[in-house]
């Protein structure tokens, strides 16, 4: 069983996730809670290129490709022995987020970006996939609180860039409707646990 | 003019070229020679990643992704950019390599392997390339007299693959038969460079 986490910034998934691991793994569940690049040397390694600061030349295409090679790295050193020994993965962010992100966001084209993730991942495609989605003006609002400053017209751009992320992850829950469940990710931190839990544990083995 | 000169190791293709370049240039012909990655820092960067003799674990399609992402920085930063100022770019291997060595060599598939670099090539393509050809036995044997040791068993792969290697390249060359050409690399270096010589120049406008 391998389960995927997706969403935007401020959809507050990451906390959710770590909750749901504890709850698993107190239930009596094997768990292997990952997130790319997945703790593999190599898949760091190539991490490290696309978020070195001085690599402002850095393409788009050339990142995508690079965002693949880590994703590849962490599929075949991490992710598929896991399954293979009967365990239930949960990766916060896979592919879905290139699709969303370099796919729609950035204009790659989300076909296009798919070709290049299936190369990488084969087979290996997630069994359930939890959207924790959010309407842009409160996931936008959340990501300024933290920063703690006023909104500029950088931020404009930005907020942009959140609608097609959205629009994009709402499009792929339709096309991938048998793996997609959404979750309410707007409700507060206790009532999104739940929803989140009740999904996992309906596909999950009962212990 | 995009060029690139393609073939096995052992062809002597690199002599070669750094002997026409020369003469292109004495000429009065504006040559850019660049091999990958093309002194390009991010493409560097990448390709130290593939040459890391730590990462044993390097999966080939891991591999694939990052050569192809390394090849797009050198086409957008360098190899694009000459060609917009009108001048000649002659490429020591391209994106022919990886289509025989991965593809077909490390059994990826070249059509598959063809994709992920259109991806990141896009309509850079060479309008000619020049395919050093050698039966894999004579090139074996360079290699060997280079490396100065006794054939053992895991030279006898790496005929095989070489074997595979230029199989791959005459069926490119029969694939791409408008943009190929090939140069019978088993002859003297003089012979291979006076045939080089008359290809290119055929090519190119007269000086």
């Amino acid at each position: 069983m391998f389960i995927t986490f997706e969403g935007p910034e401020g959809s507050g998934k990451t906390s959710i996730a770590n909750r749901i691991i504890k709850t698993l793994i107190d239930k009596g569940y094997d768990i292997v809670h990952t997130r790319e690049p997945g703790g593999t040397p190599i898949a760091e390694q190539i991490r490290d290129v696309t978020l070195d600061k001085k690599n402002t030349a850095l393409d788009a295409r050339a990142e995508a490709l690079l965002i693949a090679a880590s994703r590849r790295q962490h599929v075949v050193e991490k992710i598929r022995p896991a399954l293979a020994e009967g365990k239930i993965v949960i990766c916060d962010r896979y592919l879905d987020s290139s699709l969303a992100y370099q796919g729609a966001a950035r204009g790659l084209g989300i076909d296009t970006v798919l070709a290049i993730n299936l190369f990488a991942v084969e087979d290996t495609l997630p069994n359930l996939t939890l959207l924790f989605d959010l309407e842009p003006a409160i996931g936008f609002e959340r990501i300024k609180a933290n920063k703690n400053r006023e909104v500029n017209r950088l931020d404009l751009e930005e907020r942009n860039f959140y609608i097609k992320v959205r629009n994009a992850y709402l499009e792929l829950s339709k096309k991938y409707k048998d793996r997609y469940r959404i979750i309410d990710a707007s409700q507060s931190f206790e009532k999104v646990y739940e929803d989140t839990l009740k999904v996992i544990l309906e596909y999950l083995p009962q212990k």
